[in-house]
C-alpha cells in the first residue's frame, strides 16, 4: 500500500467491513483478460461463502485456477470540494487474495449458504432439496488481505 | 452469460449505467492472485478514465500487462424473500474487458481528469500545475463489455 496513513490496522473495524457489506467482487485468472464478478457473499472464520450455479464461465476458471483476488467496499461516496484538486472520497474497503474450494456435499451447501443468509439478516433458514441439487457453494479462503480508508471516520 | 433473461442489450440503459456510476473496479493481471481495486472514473467515447499517481502496485502492474477486465455496479440491492430460496437481488451491473493506455502529457491529463469529475458532476475543472505534474491519467479503451440486470426496472 503506497499510501499508509490510509491503512486500517484495527482488527475489529476490518471484521465489520466484512461482515456488514453485502457484495464482494472476484477477480478470476483467464486470458487474454482477466475476469471480474461482482457476487452476494457472507463472511465467517476467515472465508468468504458465495452461491454458484452449477456451469457457466466463473465455475470453469475456478476449476482450472482456484487463486482469485477479492475487494469488498463499505460505504463508498465521493466527497465534492470547492475546487476541483479538493474532491476526494469516504470510503473503507478491503482487497484481497484467498483460494477457493468448491463445496458439493448437502451438508456443506447447506452451512454455506447459512452463512450467505445470516450476512443479509435471515438467520433461520431452510432450502429446497432441488435448489440444494442445483447449486455449488464456492468457499474462499482469504490468503491475505490489507483494509483502507479516506474520510472522516470519527 | 449464462441466464440470457438477465442481459441488457438496451444501449441507452448501458450508457446510463457507465456514465452515472461513480467506482469502477479494475481486475489487473499478477501472479499468483489477479490483483482488483477500486477506482472512481469517468466514462466518455466509449473509454474509462482514471486517476493514477505516479508510482504503485496498480501502475507497474498495468505497465507489465495492460490487458485488464472491469466491473461497474448501478443500484445494488438485496431485496428479502418470505424464505430463503425467494430471495434475490437488484442490481444493473456492466463487466467488461479493456486495454489502457497512461496518460502523461498536459493537456491529455487535464482532458482526462475533466471525464472525471464531469462524471461527478463538475463542469468547469482547473487543476493546479503542482497535481498535474504528480499525477497520471489511466485511459481503459473498452473492448468488450456484457451488462445484466435483475430485479424490477419497470
Amino acid at each position: 500500500m503506497r499510501r499508509k496513513e490510509r491503512e486500517i490496522k484495527d482488527a475489529v473495524i476490518v471484521h465489520q467491513i466484512l461482515s456488514q457489506s453485502s457484495v464482494c467482487r472476484l477477480a478470476i485468472h483467464d486470458e487474454p483478460y482477466p475476469y471480474i464478478v461482482p457476487l452476494n457473499y457472507g463472511y465467517k472464520e476467515n472465508a468468504l461463502y458465495f452461491h454458484c450455479a452449477l456451469a457457466g464461465r466463473k465455475l470453469e476458471l475456478i476449476k482450472q485456477n482456484n487463486k482469485v483476488g477479492f475487494e469488498i467496499e463499505f460505504d463508498s461516496e465521493v466527497i465534492k470540494g470547492a475546487e476541483s484538486c479538493q474532491w476526494t472520497t469516504h470510503y473503507r474497503s478491503v482487497i484481497g487474495t484467498g483460494e477457493i474450494e468448491l463445496i458439493t456435499d448437502t451438508d456443506g451447501k447447506s452451512h454455506g449458504l447459512d452463512v450467505i443468509m445470516q450476512q443479509h439478516g435471515k438467520k433461520d433458514n431452510t432450502y429446497e432439496p432441488k435448489v440444494l441439487e442445483k447449486a455449488l457453494v464456492l468457499k474462499l479462503k482469504i490468503v491475505s488481505f490489507t483494509a483502507k480508508q479516506a474520510g472522516d471516520w470519527t
